[in-house]
C-alpha cells in the first residue's frame, strides 16, 4: 500500500467540527435524525392504505381487507410516530428546552390524530382522481389515473405533507415533498392551499410556492411557476420569512405550460392563462391571457438560431 | 396503550367499500394487478438485451453472449406474459366477459410477437443513438450516449412502449412512459409515432402528447411542449377522447427549449422553432420562429423583478 | 410449449455482433465497465462524510466521528480506484495501447488525490448550503437545507464531478452527473465552470451547458437554460466540438424560472433575467431584462386556448 | 478468452436430457415446484401465530394483535395452497391424469382445512413447551423454552408437517420436516404419531422414524435413535414400503442419550433407557436398561487410545 | 372466494389471549423483544473484531485497522446495547419492577463492560485456535482452523456468551448459544466453566451442560455428552434448579466420540475415555476407559441385524 | 455520552498486531480472502446444474435448458475463479513466492478443468441417488430423495470438494465440506475416498475422517464415525500430518448408528456393523458385529438413571 493512499489527514481535516458545525449546529449528538427510507416506506403505506388494491399487498376481497388496513394503519402509526419525534428535536435548537419523553407522547399524539384524517384525505383525493381523468382525453380509466399519472403522486404526497404540516410537525412535510418532487418533477410546497379537484397535467417542472393559496378545479399544465417576485429584506439584508408573496388562484383557472406567475398576485376565477407567458400583474375573473406572437426570422447557418 | 391510539373506527371507515368503490370499480377481486417492480425488471432486462454489455451482466465475449441472451429474452416473455395477462385482466370491465385462460393464452402470444420484434426496436434505438452522438458537440462516444444520455432512456422506454400499444396491450405501455417519465423528466405518450434518428436534448420538462407525430431527424430540446389546445365537448360536457389534437412535426426539425407548441398544427420540414414560444399555428418548411426580443427595464428593489 | 415460445431465431439475431458493433466498437472483451449502481453508492457515501450525520451512519458523537469517517473514506478510495479503472478502459480505444496494471496504478493516484480534495469541496458546499439558506425566505434552517433542498444534491454532484473531471477522468464524472439530473431535474455538465456560493431555487429543468462559466453568488431558478445557439460543422458537416458555445455568468446575478439564455455571450455582474425570456445577446452588468407584457385575448370555446 | 475456458461441449453434455432424466422422470415441464424458500416464509409465520410476540412482528397488544393474525393467516393460505399445489403436481406420476384446475382446487381446500386446525396444533405445542420447562433444571422460563429450545423448533415443525400429512398433502411435509432437521440436527419423519408433552433435551442427533408410536409425556436426549433394524424384501429385492418397522415407545418413559432402539419393538410405560444402549427387543413397563460397565485398560502411547 | 376460505373463527380463536397467555405471561405488552437476527449480527461483527481479516470487511492493512475496528466496537456497543435491554426488559416478571429508563442505563454500563473484555476474549481464542491446530494432524493452518472448524464457531460463542452471563444479562447468552448449536450441533450452556486451550474434533452432537467445569487442554470429541444424571425434586415434584449436576473434567483430558458422561463426577487429570462409554462414576487422574469389547454375531436375513 | 461508552483503549488494544498476527501469519496484506458467501453461491449454482430443475431457475423445457446452463456454468467459472485464486494465496507461506498474475492463469485452469468434471460428477451423484432411493423403506419417489435427503446434500458438497481437491486446490475445498457439515451435521473431509452408490441415512452426526476409504454400495446411518485413533507424534511432540489412519472400508458394508470404528483398520466387504459399538481392530468380510446386550438395573429415584 502506497503511503498516498493513507488518508489519516484528510480524515483528520474532514473530522474537526469546525469544518461543518456552522451548518450543523441545531443538530445535536445522539438523537435520531429524520429518516427519508423511513419516510418513503409511510408515504407507500399510505397510498396502499388510500387506493386499496393498486401499490403494495391489500387485496380488494372484502373478507380480508380490515386486517390488511389494520395492520397498515398500526404500521403507519409506528413508524410515523418515530419521524415525527425525529422532526421535533430536528427543530429544536436549544438542548435544555427539550424534554425527550413528552416530545415522544407529543409525537404518539400527532401521528394519531394524523391517522384519524385518512378517510378525509382519501375523500379528497378521489375527487383529485375524477378530476385527472375528467379532464384528459387521453385518459381512459381512473385506474390508469391512479396508476400512471405523477399529479396523482404529487398530490398525494402533498396532501399528507400538508395535514402533517397543520399538525406543526417540522421538517417532515418538506422531506416528503421533496421525495415527491424527486420521482415527479412537481414541486408543491406543503404549505400552500389548495382546493378540491386540483390536477396537473403531465407536470415537470411545475413549482406551487409555499404561501400559494389555489381553489376548486384548478387546473396546471407541466413548467407552470406560482412563485415569488422580489421581497422585502430586514434591516441586517436577509429575506423577512413568512410574508405572503406567490399567486391566489381562484376556482377554475387553467394555467397553460411554462407559465410562470410571480408575486401575491390574484388571478380571478374561470381565467385561462397561455403557455410561456410571464406573468406578474393581477388579472379579473374570465380573463385569457396569452403570450405575443413570435415573429419569424431567417438564419443562414446549418440548422441552429 | 392509549384509548387513541387504536384505530379502531378509522379502519372501519376505510374498508368501507363506499369509500373507494367509485375510482376502483373496474378492479376485479382476485386478479393479480400489473406491477411496476416487475415492469421495472423488464425494461431492464431490455436494455440489457438491446445494449448488451451497458447495464447488467451479458458479456460482450462472443462465445458467452447467445446463453445469456438466451436467457434473458426466456426471462423476459414469462415475465412479459404475466403483467400482458395482468394489463388484459385490468381493462376489462365486466366480469362475465373475461375467460382467463382465452387472456393467459391471448397474453403468451403478444408477448411473444413482443419478443420478435426485438430485433427492430434495436436497430431502431441503434439509430436514435448515433443521432444523439453526431448532434451534440459535448458528446464523447457512442458509449457515453447510451450509459448517460436521460433521452436514449426514455426513448427506448417510448420505443418498447409502443410496439406493445401497438399490439394492443392495455394499461401497461402507459405505465412503461411513466416510468421513464419518472425517471428523466420525459413525458413520450406511447401512442405517439415518432421517426427515426429521433434525438432531445437534456431533455427534463418534454411532453409529446398522445396524438403526436414526428417524423424523421427531429430534435427537440428540454422543456418542448408538443400538447393539446383547448378540445371539443360532447354533449355531457366531457371531452371527446381519441380525436387528433396535437402537432406533426415533419423531417429535420429543431425545436428549442421551453417551447410550447399546441393543437393539430403541423410544423413543415426543416424548419427551427426558437425558444420560450407559444406557438398555435401551422408554420410552412425552412421556417424559423422566435420569440419577440425582451425589453430592458428598471426595478429598484434589492435584487429581484 | 408452443412452437412460436421459442425464441431461437430472435436471440440468434440479437447475438449476432453486426447488430450492435456500430455503438459498441469502443468497449472491449472481459473488462469491467462503468457502474451506475456502483457510482451511486460512492455518492452517497461522500454525502455521508461531507454532511456528517444527515444521510448515513455516521454519528455526530465526536469520539465516533473519526472511526466512521476513517472507514467511509477508505471504502470510496476503494469503490472509486474501481471506477476510475473502469473509466479509463472504457475510453481507451484501441486495445493494444492499454496497460491494465499501468491503469489500476493511476486509478488509484487519482482517487486518492480525489480524497485530499474532500475538505475543500466541503468548504464550497458549506456555502452553497449558506447561499441557499440566506437567499429563500421558506427556508427554516440549514438543517432543511440539506435535508430537502434538490439544489444542495445536484450541486454537490456536480462538485465531485467537476473535481474528478479536472482530475482527467473519462465517462465517469458525466455519470454522476445523470444520475443527480435524475433526481433532481438539474443538469450541470461537470466541466461548467461555477463559483462560490452558487444557489438554484426548486431547480427542475435546469440546464447548465458543457462551457458556461458562472460567477460567484449567482442564483437561477428552475427551468433556466444555459446553452449552446448553433455550433460551426467542421468539413464533414459533423459539429465541431470543444468550442466554448455556452453562456458567461458574471457575479451576483439572478435568473428567474423558464429562462433560455443561449451562446457564448456575457450576463454582466448583478444583472437581474426575468422568466421566460430568450437570450441570445450579451447584456451589459446591472441590466434587468424582462419578456414582453403578454396580450389579452378573447376566446368562445370551452375552457381551452 | 482461452479456448479453454469456452464450455460448449461440457453445457451439451449437460444439458443432454439422457444424463438426468432417470431420476427427474417424474417432473414435467411447465409446472411450478415446490420451494424450500416458500416453505421457511410458511414456517416462519406459522411460528408467530402460534407463538404471537416471539418470532416476528405481531404485538402481543391486545388491539392489534386481531389484524395481525389475520393478515398472517390469509398470507399462510395464499403461500400454502401453491406449495400444496406444487406437491400435489410433483407426485403425480402420469401428465394425463393431471387436470390442474381440480388440483388447484383441492389445494386450496387442503390448506383451509389446515389453517383451521392451528388453534389445536397452538394447544399441543403449549403442552409441549410446558413439559420441556419442567424437565429441565436449566430452563428459566416458558420465554426462555420458546426462544431457545430446539426442541421446540423441532416439535413445532413436526406437528404442522404430520397434520399436512394426515391432509395427503405430498413431499411437502417431508421437506418442512428437513429443514427442521438441518436447524436443529432433530430428525422426525413427520409420519410417525407422537403423543402430548412430549420433550427432546439439547437434541442433536435425534432420529424418530417413520412408523415410530410415541405416547405421553415421553422424554429423549441427543442422539437418540427410534430406528428401523433390517427390512423384508419382495421378490425384486427391494425393501418393501409402508411396513411397521420402528419402536412404540408408551407414555412416561424417558431415554437416555445416544441410545439406539431399533424394530417395531415396544418399550414399556415408564421405563429409562440409559445412554448409548444398543435395544432391538422389547421391554415391560418399568423397565430400566442400561449399558454394561465399561472396562478400564492401559495403554503406552501419547495420549490416544 | 369460498366460504371455507374466510378465516375469522379461526382468526378469532387465535387472538384470544387465554390460548397463549399460559407461555407468554412474562412477555409485557409494548416493550421490544430480544431479535435473534440482531443478535446474529453481533456475533457475526464480534467474530470480525476478534479475528481481523477472517469474516467480515475489515482489512489487515495496518493503516486502515483501527477505523474499521473502531467503527465496528461502536456498532456492537449500540446494538447490544439494545438486546441487553430487551433481555433485561423479558426476564422482569413483574411490570410494576420496571424501570425502563434505568434498564436502559443498565444495559448500556453491561454492554460497555463487555466491550472492554473482548481484547481477553480475543486471547482465549487465539489460544483455543492453536490447540485445536496442533490436536489435529489435517489442520494445514491456523487460518484453516478460524475458517473453518465448527469448534472455534461454538467456542467463540460460548466464550462471548459466557462473559455476557458473568454480566448477569438474562435470556441472550442462551439465544447466542443455540444459535451457534443449530450451525454446528455443538451445544455449551453459556453458564458451564471451561479453561484454556479447549478443543472439540468434528463436533456434531457435544453436549456440555450448564454446571460443568472443564479444565484446561480438555479435548472432546464429536457426540459427547457431559450431562445430568436424575435430579432431586422439590416438594412439589418439581426438578430444584441451580444445583451442580454435570461432571467435572480435569485437564489434559480426551473423550472420545458419543461417549455419555453424566452427574456431578470427576474425570481426573491427564485420563482418556473412549468412544461410546457410557459413564456415571468419577475416575482418578490418568485412567483409561473404553467400551467393553463388542461380540460377533450371525444373522440370517438380507443385510440388516 | 458517558466517558466510559467511549472505547479508544480498547479499540487500540484490538489494533495491536502482536494480539493477533500469531495467527494470523499467513494472511498477506491486500488481497481478497476466501469468501464463504461466494462459495454458496457456488454450490448453490453447481446443484443447480448437476439435478436440473429442482433448485433454482433452470427449467426442464428442453428448448430453454441450454441457455440456462450456458449461463451457469459460465457463472460458475467466473466465481470459481476468484475463489480459488483466494485459496491459492491464502496457502502461500511467502509473499516473495507469489506472483498474482501467473496464480490468477492457474485459477483458471483449475476451474476449467472443474468445470469438465461436471458430467461426470452427475452421473456419480445419480447413482448415489439411486441408492438412497432403493436402501429406504420411507423414500417414495428420486425426486423425495433430491429435495429432502441431508446425505444427497453432504454427499454433493463431498464429491465436489473432493474434484476441488484433486486439482489441488487449497482451503477451498475444507470450506465446502464443512458448509456442508453446519447444513446436515455430516463431516465428510473432502480427501477422504469414496466409491459409487454411496448412502448416509439421517446423516447427523457422521464423521468420516480425512484418510479414510470407502468402497462402493457402502451405507452408513447417522453418528456413525470413522476416525483415528492416537497418533504418533514428532520429535517435537507434534502428531505427525499426512499418515493414514482413518478405516478403510470395502464394499456393501452397512454401520449402523452411533457406531465408532477407529484407526487404519480394514472394515471386510458385506459386513454389517451393528450401532453403538466401539470398534478398533480389523473385522474380516462378512462379519456382524453388534454391542453386548445390555444389563436391567433397579434405581429409587424420581426417574433418572
Amino acid at each position: 500500500m502506497h503511503k498516498q493512499y493513507i488518508f489519516k489527514d484528510t480524515i483528520n481535516q474532514l473530522a474537526t467540527p469546525e469544518t461543518f458545525k456552522n451548518i450543523c449546529h441545531e443538530h445535536h449528538e445522539g438523537e435520531s435524525m429524520p429518516s427519508s427510507e423511513q419516510l418513503g416506506h409511510i408515504v407507500e403505506k399510505l397510498r396502499e392504505i388510500i387506493f386499496p388494491g393498486y401499490f403494495g399487498n391489500i387485496k380488494l376481497e372484502q373478507a380480508k381487507m380490515p386486517y390488511y388496513l389494520g395492520v397498515y394503519v398500526n404500521e403507519v402509526f409506528d413508524l410515523l410516530s418515530e419521524q415525527v419525534l425525529a422532526g421535533l428535536c430536528f427543530a429544536c435548537q436549544t438542548p435544555e428546552s427539550r424534554d425527550i419523553s413528552a416530545y415522544s407522547e407529543k409525537a404518539k399524539n400527532i401521528a394519531s390524530e394524523f391517522i384519524t384524517q385518512l378517510p378525509t384525505i382519501r375523500q379528497q383525493l378521489v375527487n383529485d382522481v375524477k378530476a385527472a381523468y375528467e379532464g384528459d382525453p387521453a385518459a381512459i380509466s381512473y385506474g390508469e389515473v391512479i396508476y400512471c399519472y405523477p399529479a396523482i403522486r404529487a398530490i398525494s404526497s402533498y396532501r399528507i405533507a400538508h395535514a402533517l404540516l397543520q399538525l406543526e410537525v417540522p421538517i417532515i412535510p418538506r422531506m416528503i415533498s421533496e421525495m415527491a418532487h424527486s420521482e415527479t418533477g412537481i414541486d408543491i410546497h406543503p404549505s400552500a392551499k389548495i382546493g378540491e379537484s386540483f390536477t396537473i397535467d403531465h407536470g415537470t417542472g411545475v413549482v406551487v410556492g409555499s404561501t400559494s393559496i389555489i381553489g376548486n378545479n384548478v387546473k396546471l399544465y407541466q413548467g407552470v411557476t406560482l412563485g415569488a417576485k422580489s421581497f422585502p429584506l430586514d434591516e441586517n439584508g436577509n429575506p423577512i420569512k413568512g410574508i405572503a408573496r406567490h399567486p391566489i388562484v381562484e376556482d377554475n383557472v387553467i394555467v397553460y405550460s411554462q407559465a410562470t406567475i410571480l408575486g401575491r398576485i390574484t388571478i380571478g376565477a374561470n381565467s385561462v392563462i397561455g403557455g410561456n407567458v410571464w406573468l406578474t400583474e393581477s388579472v379579473p375573473a374570465n380573463s385569457r391571457i396569452i403570450q405575443r406572437k413570435a415573429k419569424e426570422t431567417q438564419y443562414s447557418d446549418g440548422g441552429g438560431i
